[in-house]
């Protein structure tokens, strides 16, 4: 179904920032997107137009957000998938679809598939008892990897025992409240990085540069485009593994595909099938953003270029500190342009709390470093009020 | 005052495409803003998380949606400069201020304004009678422009008389239906340019390159930039002006300069207190844009880098061709991005009527030529449905 000036209406399921940050695009391409929110005062609830309240893990609010729309998405992985079938059973095009996306919620059933279609992964193993635990700590010489299955993110659901008892015990404790369990083997990775591709239900693909992304307890902070020193040979191999992971698992919209390099070479980590934390940089470092390719990919439209705009994009972001800055957020943003015009500040609309996503800072640049130092020189008096020099 | 998130709240007056331009860039910089809109339906009423639905010549429906804002600005320059002084006497913060603002509402008092503050202008006179027009026309030998000194725009209220006659009956009639009026000396141009600059109420300025922009029937088609062959002592000579008439009218805000090229010299054709059509380039073409530094000038925060991002950005119009195409506007944008996936489309959610601005086609490149080609072929399809060649 299409609006009254014939563009179709996209419903966007979650009210986090990615949401927020779709919008965006979405004006520019003439969309006035729908968002089921849980409430008004949410990051994306704030500014969208056409805001629906409601839960996303509620069938009829979710059926009621879809109603007339030409594609549905989301903001975050956690709609249950019975719901997005039956949705689709009634007609919803939902992008993407759930077949795809049960590989971004269950690490597990990601890991079998990844070995399925030949993409690297760690050795791994289901963990469904003590007994296991304690094997699978032996086969890798203690180089553990505990891991729930579903329900992790940002290092939440990740666990590394350090001796073959605290692993029995751990796996013990929590087989007991029910969490679902893998292991792999810990990788002594020298750097991640991120592969970020983009899919249309008609097949068209696209690559962004691949990323250096730097993680602090499990949550991105920042993110380097491209990666630097990677040869141009390691860059073509990182996109070419995304493009076979969307293509295999039939992903629609915007993939991240989150690696770890080593000296044995490339492991895939996580899959993520939205815009991701480590493609923000695309806002102001490529001609097409993942918040509008990811639009564009989910409507079926062709997907836009790729190309950067400077040699360096660097995203910090700024997670909130662990005690509140005295000085009003605005106080700090107009601190920061101040000295640097050319920081780009994007910020969530978000109420403070330590360590919470509150928003990020991107700057091109030339030159790396300084472009790196700018970036984090302004996303640390952002988060702290106060400079580091 | 500020919102939950310690950011301020901004009110912008009127609907149209550059109150959504400014929503885009508002949600990046973590702000929710309010916009007063005559409909939810209207361009930036159907995307705005805050709309307050009334008229912008009523002043209670002004005083309500500026209520609890840290600065009120603009879509248009049509709001009443006496209910903008009450306002102001109630302690709005209103950008631009009126006493800045009727430099752009009546060109007569600009003309004047101009002459003061020696930036060159045609020859020009008030005309408030058939004799004053018979008088001026003879002064120009002919090359009379006789334009209305409020309310045009766009083409509108403007004539070109093509005898003194002509020039007498068509000021007799314009006088009786109590239009004010003034004439000037028709400019023979080589081409029109714009200067454009943003000022903020503590006095920072900055500008953007110099851009040439092309005219049809008095509306703005095409903008270049930079504006191709000027030397860099012209570029700085046109910046210079526009910052000089934004530091001696006291604008704040974003203030576009049209200028008229010619033999002689530079004049200043049109002044506008606001994001303007010849700006519109900066969103894909600068660090900066125009939108976002009309907000920054507005809550008087530090101006952001007006570097470009590419050697030539090129800005096409789509406006409503004469007679809709049969395809809906989705299939054409999706054949646009099918041809050209470095083309930047946006829309302004507007229903179709002929000659309407319904967005625009920016395209960036590093041939001038073919950056050109790619934007006008874009255009072209959006408008007509079908391609030149």
């Amino acid at each position: 179904m299409r609006d009254a000036h014939g563009m179709p209406i996209v419903a966007i399921i979650g009210d986090g920032q990615l949401a927020r940050m779709m919008h965006t695009e979405a004006i520019e391409l003439g969309l006035a997107p729908r968002v089921l929110a849980g409430s008004k005062e949410s990051s994306a609830g704030e500014v969208f137009g056409d805001v629906r309240i409601g839960d996303y893990k509620d069938l009829s609010d979710l059926t009621a957000a879809c109603e007339g729309a030409s594609a549905a998405t989301f903001d975050h992985e956690h709609v249950p998938n019975e719901h997005l079938s039956t949705l689709i059973d009634g007609g919803v095009n939902v992008e993407p679809r759930p077949h795809a996306l049960i590989f971004a919620q269950d690490k597990l059933e990601q890991r079998r598939k990844m070995t399925e279609i030949g993409a690297p992964v760690p050795l791994f193993a289901p963990i469904e008892s003590s007994a296991d635990a304690g094997e699978f700590f032996e086969r890798v010489e203690g180089q553990m990897c505990l891991k729930a299955t579903r329900g992790g993110y940002d290092g939440h659901g990740v666990w590394f025992p350090t001796s073959k008892g605290d692993a029995i015990a751990l796996v013990g404790e929590l087989l007991e409240k029910g969490v679902p369990l893998y292991a792999e083997r810990k990788v002594a990775f020298d750097r991640e990085l991120s592969a970020m591709v983009a899919r249309t239900r008609s097949g068209d693909v696209a690559a962004w540069p691949v990323v250096e992304s730097r993680q602090r307890d499990g949550i991105c902070v920042e993110a380097v485009a491209p990666a630097p020193g990677l040869t141009e040979e390691q860059a073509a191999y990182c996109q070419n593994l995304a493009i076979t992971v969307a293509e295999e698992l039939d992903v629609t919209g915007v993939l991240a595909v989150e690696l770890f390099e080593c000296e044995e070479g490339i492991f895939v980590n996580e899959l993520a099938m939205r815009p991701h934390n480590t493609g923000h940089w695309t806002q102001n470092g490529c001609v097409t953003s993942q918040f509008e390719q990811h639009l564009r990919a989910v409507l079926n439209w062709p997907l836009g270029s790729t190309a950067t705009v400077a040699p360096y994009t660097v995203m910090i972001n700024t997670l909130g500190a662990d005690e509140e800055p005295e000085s009003p957020m605005e106080d700090r943003v107009v601190a920061v342009m101040r000295r640097y015009p050319q920081a780009k500040i994007h910020l969530y609309g978000k109420d403070y709390r330590p360590g919470r996503k509150m928003g990020h800072v991107n700057v091109t640049g030339e030159d790396l470093e300084e472009t790196r130092r700018i970036a984090k020189a302004a996303a640390h008096f952002i988060v702290h009020g106060e400079w580091k020099d």
